[in-house]
């Protein structure tokens, strides 16, 4: 089925105490189109001012990445630039420059509106908004926000949350949105008010799916070297949604399989700054790490364990 | 097989959002020997002062656990008073009064010698390998420490590595005795200190078992309530080792078995102040909760799953 990425498109310069970039690919529809597009074509919507280096993008393209969406204005791209605590566990914001990005008026394309499977990158709840607004008869939509928007936008954003089958935040978020800091509690919270589905990410430790019958949790893939956990997130979604445009199957079963899709993508993003892994690796890869998965959580509790009465 | 603990038998004052306790049953040995007896016979060995409840230990005699191994001495027993933050992820120390502890010399009764699965609980490393000098032939031995030790007692420390199978510690202790704050970097500088298995208990998050060439990861059971963690970990610890004990088997399936089994045993000990949640469950609550952890990380990636090439 036809999949949507809504979000931004930036120039990242993060430090990180392995190393530094400059400018770098980045911004949450980046991302989430490279790990989604491993799985399935990605339409991608957005927009780059014109000193974006737009041939950067064909790699997405050359993978089935629809970069129609995306519009070049005239005006300076999208910029953050943020610095990491020596744990990779904090992150600072040293600058954030908006640009055309601060005028993006999601206008999607004729083309894109019969898109099944929708994921709203972290943009204004004002936007994700407009964008539902034009998509005719989705069959998922998932959304991302931050704290900056359940502050500034929280009527906007409980507006949205009626709108939704899948809300991807992390820990912190939810707490913020809920006023609950118990993650559990939290997460029902959110789904009293319309989404089918929370998938908490919690970073190193994994990310955990809360519908209101069902808690599954995937631990994070167990990395000796982490170089840049920006676009984690982001990564994580575009798994997670590919492999569900992918199979159209919204089973209790397949929604487990796309959250580890989704947690494979995400390690595959922090073994290398920007998005420079995913210009290393295809579906094999994915495959291979998925199987990893399984193992990792895997074990079989004997129904009748062998007890010798404490000879 | 027989189960041996030696640890901290201690009145816990302890301050939670939920509520208050004063001079409630707690100590290493304790949360251990409540936990591990639900599964399997457990010998204790500590000590504790004249003015200790001795009766309320009678719960633990009742169901399993040998109790002649237990000092009382004349003076005052060991006692912790400890603050939690709101949402229970900092405590506070506010007072510790190590009483007849400060004075231990773990006299391992003649009858416990011959014991083949032992738990040294978080004391002294000088008391850890006195007690190991006194094991005739242990099949495994499972040890603790915390960051006191870590630094004041480093080279015993170390000296103890050599001589155990198992280090459990949590994630911060980990960090600080290898000094790399990788998780898995840090289990495996462990290993090859001597250890076959370092399982890293990560609160909230759950815990990983890390071995030379496999990692299993745990998550912690789902609790919309968490009253008081203390004592979680050494209640993880008590459900692990009696496990073993229980079985016997030392096979890679069953270690992961026991690894939920400590989980389970965790997740109990947090929903009540000290041991009470203990003195409400056996092993049918047990095994109920065993199989609800199977149920939260179950899935099943298909070989090949149905792609429908992006329609």
């Amino acid at each position: 089925m036809t999949l949507l990425v809504v979000g931004s498109i930036a120039l990242d310069s993060v430090e990180t105490p392995f190393g530094a970039t400059a400018d770098a690919l980045g911004g949450s529809a980046v991302f989430f189109a490279h790990a989604a597009s491993i799985l399935h074509p990605v339409r991608m919507v957005g927009v780059v001012g014109d000193d974006y280096p737009f041939h950067s993008l064909e790699a997405l393209a050359k993978q089935g990445v629809d970069l129609s969406g995306v519009e070049r204005r005239k005006g300076e791209s999208f910029r953050w630039k943020g610095k990491y605590s020596y744990d990779l566990q904090n992150r600072e914001t040293l600058e954030t420059r908006l640009g055309v990005f601060a005028e993006f008026q999601p206008d999607i394309p004729k083309a894109f509106r019969d898109s099944r499977y929708v994921f709203l990158g972290n943009i204004d709840p004002v936007q994700q908004l407009s964008v539902l607004d034009q998509i005719q008869n989705p069959t998922l939509v998932a959304c991302d926000t931050m704290n900056y928007w359940i502050h500034g936008k929280r009527r906007l954003l409980l507006q949205l949350l009626e709108r939704i089958d899948v809300l991807l935040v992390n820990d912190s978020e939810v707490r913020e949105l809920s006023g609950d800091w118990n993650v559990y509690r939290a997460a029902k919270w959110v789904l009293k008010r319309g989404p089918d589905m929370v998938v908490v990410k919690q970073g190193v430790y994994g990310a955990v799916l809360v519908q209101s019958d069902h808690v599954f949790y995937i631990p994070a893939y167990p990395l000796d070297e982490v170089y840049d956990p920006t676009g984690a997130g982001d990564s994580f979604a575009g798994g997670f949604m590919a492999h569900l445009a992918r199979t159209d199957d919204l089973s209790a079963g397949n929604v487990r399989r796309a959250m580890v899709y989704g947690a494979a993508m995400g390690s595959f993003a922090v073994e290398r700054f920007s998005v420079r892994r995913f210009e290393e690796i295809g579906l094999a890869e994915v495959t291979a790490r998925v199987r990893e998965f399984a193992d990792l959580v895997r074990f079989d509790i004997d129904p009748e364990p062998a007890i010798d009465g404490g000879r």
